[in-house]
């Protein structure tokens, strides 16, 4: 089976390179920046001029950029993945985006006779390199079963719903990261603020009922090792809460934390720190802090 | 060694049974309620009147009470700690207490003489009971080596700095529990009114970066299994938030997501759940939604 993939980011090119490595024939596309396919073609991922040519060489395509504009764009644009589509193609978007607009890309390739299929991803790109991603599928189950061996070369795939319902479990994800980061970043400053040992207190709290992922996965990468770069980029968190936001008021439901925690990110955004990993609203606390 | 125990309520009274178990010679007093008491002598441990008979007979004597007024009575009260301590009686709290009291207790008792450590405890009724509490231990270090075996019988203890540093770094975890909880409510309320699956919700999750304590291994118990009862109050969570408030007050820190998890907390507790599990802050999400 040949895959294609448009999209070789910061999560693109290492999933990219693990499908590969699982034996499929993968091709790929440069958008701007060339040296992701150039680094996947010493893998062996065979490049392309454009996602039209990737389409037409492949069975299943694979989208993994940034928004839904990006997606539109990548599938339905001029030299897009449609314009070279074979009959019944599927295509799985990896991307996280609001689930409104996957329903929406997923009628119109239905009326042109391919199958869609949302699989957004959670883990960063440490474990996107290692192909050990979660992966939330919304899919018909007979698309997600004859999928699932792709997606597996990625990380651990789980079918959680119809099309769309991948998008709904991610953004669930990302609330929680958001809130739960800002808890971390306030909890710890002051505990700093306090005169605790920030170490003493992490290696504890992983014990404690207060435990989560990214205080003992994440941070001791990021604000702990004193850099903000690599990661999750504040501003991609931005536009996912933003969707989860919208998704929120379409059913009329009120979400105060993440609301606050939206702001609180724009904040540290306007300081400059939209392209550094989110953690960086750590910074808006040693700020206000006077650290 | 002789141990005594004041406060033997949801926490107190697992704790002194696995101290009694440990070997001990536990000797407890009833407050208003009996019934924990007589449980507790079927297990061995001695009655006595008051607080001040316990220290009569005990090493070293624990307060696990409520909040600070308690801790006051319990030591300096008319038939207190205090009253019936021998010569170089060692002090343990256990409760979960501003900090600020906490310094000034022990102020006072090593004026009188007498040691004091601070050791608030994470993880419920249920981890009490199994003896694998996380005991947080603020005190000298070598108070700290002779009280550990004690500690050790209820738990993991952990030295986390001098006297006071304990609640400090409990109030930490407590700041991290009362957002994350908020922010488990919130993403689930989004994820349900969504039509997602809630347990599939819950498994994906506990594999991505959302994953967190209270998601795995509070919310089952509780709000996902329908009740509300046992657990930790959700009245003593707002106290342990107004505590780490006022410490961050003292210290001229912002805390935006705690404030708003405090106002979250008190809108619930006004529907009358204050001594219901804290989980109940998902009715306060269920109410806003509709549902």
């Amino acid at each position: 089976m040949n895959v294609g993939f448009v999209g070789i980011g910061a999560m693109g090119e290492p999933m990219a390179r693990c499908v590969k490595r699982a034996g499929y024939t993968v091709t790929a596309c440069a958008h701007r920046n060339r040296a992701p396919l150039e680094r996947l073609m010493v893998d062996g991922v065979d490049a392309v001029a454009d996602p039209a040519a990737v389409a037409a060489v492949s069975d299943v395509v694979i989208t993994c950029v940034p928004d839904a504009p990006q997606v539109e764009e990548a599938i339905f644009g001029g030299r897009g993945l449609l314009a070279g589509a074979r009959p019944q193609t599927t295509f799985i978007d990896m991307s996280t985006i609001s689930p409104v607009a996957t329903r929406s890309i997923a009628e119109r390739l239905s009326a042109a006779g391919h199958e869609f299929l949302d699989a957004p991803v959670s883990g960063g790109p440490a474990r996107a390199a290692g192909g050990s991603l979660t992966i939330m599928a919304g899919a018909e189950p007979d698309a997600f079963e004859r999928t699932r061996p792709i997606l597996a070369s990625m990380g651990t795939p789980y079918h959680v719903g119809t099309v769309g319902m991948g998008e709904t479990v991610k953004l669930v994800n990302q609330l929680l990261i958001a809130s739960i980061m800002i808890a971390n970043a306030e909890a710890l400053t002051f505990a700093k603020k306090a005169g605790a040992d920030v170490e003493v207190v992490r290696k504890v709290i992983a014990t404690a009922t207060g435990a989560n992922y990214l205080l003992e996965n994440w941070l001791p990468k990021t604000w702990l090792a004193g850099t903000f770069e690599g990661g999750f980029a504040l501003d991609l968190l931005r536009k996912d809460l933003n969707a989860a936001l919208e998704a929120a008021r379409a059913m009329k439901l009120a979400m105060p934390a993440s609301a606050l925690a939206y702001q609180l990110y724009t904040a540290q955004s306007a300081e400059g720190d939209g392209a550094r990993d989110y953690t960086a609203v750590a910074r808006f606390y040693e700020r206000i802090a006077g650290e």
